[in-house]
């Protein structure tokens, strides 16, 4: 183990210690990396911010974005004290993260009450076994949305 | 189809198509209703703010949450004009809402170029066979935040 990877992840790890001892939220930290330098950090603020989103991996690529002014953190590494759920793991792929180090596992999480590995297994069911009911209703008129984007001569793509 | 699903539908299908119209974001938009009332409402600002997490569904859910006080949306349904990406699905799991209405399939927004199709795959492999590279670190160290939470006797579990 290279010594700047060990030095991210303790900076990873502090946060979520942060977390617990200053109770702002549950026991997770993470950072994002760009040319060896933090430019992004997240700790868990779900119960302190009433904010179910406030994952310290959203908060950290947030402040990313943020501070480079761009929705895509291509060349960027997040270090976060655990494996993410999968709300912050589409959360990296949409953000275009080059790579993720990670320190304690799902099942770790689990053992203490925490239910991301749950989340994942509801995700890779199809919509009808999903503990959550989810109905379709009106398609034709949604689709609309979509046929007036592919249209448009100057959309954004992401 | 009673009545008042298809008004919150439509009030999230206008909410997409506002945002596709005023150039704010890709063509989504969700609500959040309670007692037969909207209490939260998005569309997508991706490009706009520069935020990869700025998804209908989670504006939504964080604008209710708001509202409310609460990182909890028991009660609570979700209308959104597409079947949700796996970050904003575990976001719903998260929030605890009760029931989802969606109209666009996941494929059909796969068709015109958006990816949660595939980050829903990606996230159905085991951690060494995904597209991006996850390596572990440090879990010894990162293991005391979860026992410190763990021995917290005012902890908030979520």
């Amino acid at each position: 183990m290279t010594e700047p990877h060990q030095v991210f992840m303790e900076a990873a790890i502090a946060l979520s210690l942060e977390s617990v001892r200053t109770h702002k939220g549950g026991p997770y930290g993470a950072v994002v990396v760009k040319d060896n330098t933090i430019i992004g950090r997240g700790m868990n603020l779900v119960t302190l911010t009433n904010d179910p989103t406030a994952h310290a991996e959203m908060l950290a690529i947030r402040e990313a974005c943020d501070r480079l002014q761009s929705w895509q953190l291509t060349g960027c590494e997040l270090y976060t004290s655990c494996e993410p759920c999968p709300m912050c793991m589409a959360a990296i792929y949409w953000a275009r993260l080059e790579r993720v180090y990670y320190a304690n596992t799902k099942e770790t999480a689990a053992a203490y009450g925490f239910g991301s590995q749950a989340i994942y297994r509801q995700l890779g069911l199809p919509l009808a076994e999903r503990q959550l009911s989810m109905t379709q209703l009106l398609p034709t008129e949604a689709r609309v949305a979509f046929e007036e984007w592919a249209n448009q001569p100057d959309k954004q793509p992401y």
